[in-house]
């Protein structure tokens, strides 16, 4: 049994895309970050930083195993599935390059343009500056990337593309206006986008809903 | 034969710490990026978003392989040589998710707060006090894993451990003054950093130093 700890934002879609992606089953367990749910205790317990996501395998090898971290728990899934990540070879380190590029530069510099160009009501022009220009830049190498092989990874659609989509999402609809230019004149990124968005597992994982009342 | 492309900082002396821990022999190609070296196409060809550190294995089976991203790295060496990183079970996905909490929330913070709180002759309030709160949360989620098990993974020490202490230097010695009082009352933290700092292949990773006129 899964169980996957998760809310409704970049982050939190990524590993349901992929359990859909393997067609496995899996229970959700929505922890409202809005009402600050990753801090109650059976919640750090798993997952000590106080984020979403978290997984719970209670069928792991050597007993229940839990991991936050989604490219880690993306990671394990894959292996241990034998999909969507080669188990070796150049493959394997392609993906695993552009799914640390997600986790240590697209997912953070995009984070960081949502709260000071949107969230915040205080502004810091120096900080919109700063993330605006990073992002800017890393739509620029993804680009390049997506122009050069139809995947992240290369040939093969990987855990990469996985954990970028719903951050690529995140950039065209709510960080759009602050992103502007940015956004302009990038038809590998668009196919991609249409491409990905375009597999009903990803349509499954990202419309992941709390039920009422939570 | 391994050639790392890298630099004096903290991301780029995470590999030189592992190729020391397991004995290997390497090549370092210094890449200045106080000099834009980053930007030169013969270094975008391997490392794509144009940061240190990169690797080439030129000994890779299937022919010479690069990686770009400090995290695929080390997880390709940890794996290649079967050392400070289990090839499956519980411990390597500690291990892992320490590993991605790095990459994804520990450097990108101090990162962001050398720039705010250090480097930047404007300031911007807003964005120090943001930076400073949540690496203080960061100091703290570390003090309390480490409280609890001797390395980040658990009982050994491993490729997290590795990633982690350069930035720890860094956020003990250039950010000492912007962190304050986030870094007192850390018993754990000053007892792990005391141990990993005195390993001699630590040492010697966090030792390298440009040839003259580099
Ligand atoms: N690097 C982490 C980032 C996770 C993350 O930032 N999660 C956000 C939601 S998208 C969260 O839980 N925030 C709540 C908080 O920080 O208190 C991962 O990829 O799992
Ligand atoms: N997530 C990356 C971060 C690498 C990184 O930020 N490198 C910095 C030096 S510490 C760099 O090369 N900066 C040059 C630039 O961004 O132009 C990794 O862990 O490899």
């Amino acid at each position: 049994m899964l169980v996957l700890h998760t809310w409704t934002t970049p982050n939190g879609k990524k590993v349901p895309i992929l359990l859909e992606e393997l067609g496995l089953s899996y229970e959700i367990h929505f922890v409202n970050i809005g009402k600050d749910e990753q801090f109650e205790p059976e919640f750090l317990a798993i997952s000590p930083n106080n984020k979403v996501p978290a997984l719970v395998d209670h069928g792991a090898e050597g007993g229940p195993l839990s991991i936050f971290e989604s490219g880690a728990i993306l990671t394990y899934l894959a292996d241990k599935h034998h999909k969507f990540l080669a188990p070796s070879g150049h493959s394997r380190w392609k993906s695993q390059e552009w799914l640390y590029w997600q986790i240590g530069s697209l997912g953070p510099m995009l984070g960081q343009l949502g709260f000071f160009a949107v969230r915040s009501k205080e502004k810091a022009p120096l900080a919109i500056d700063r993330f605006t220009e990073e992002c800017g830049r890393l739509l620029g190498v993804m680009e390049r990337r997506l122009a050069k092989c139809p995947y992240l990874a290369g040939e093969e659609y990987t855990i990469a593309d996985v954990a970028c989509y719903p951050w690529m999402v995140g950039a065209t609809t709510m960080l759009k206006d602050a992103l502007g230019e940015h956004l302009d004149k990038k038809p590998a990124i668009d196919r991609w986008m249409q491409e990905i968005g375009g597999r009903p597992a990803v349509q499954r994982g990202m419309a992941i809903k709390p039920p009422a009342g939570i």
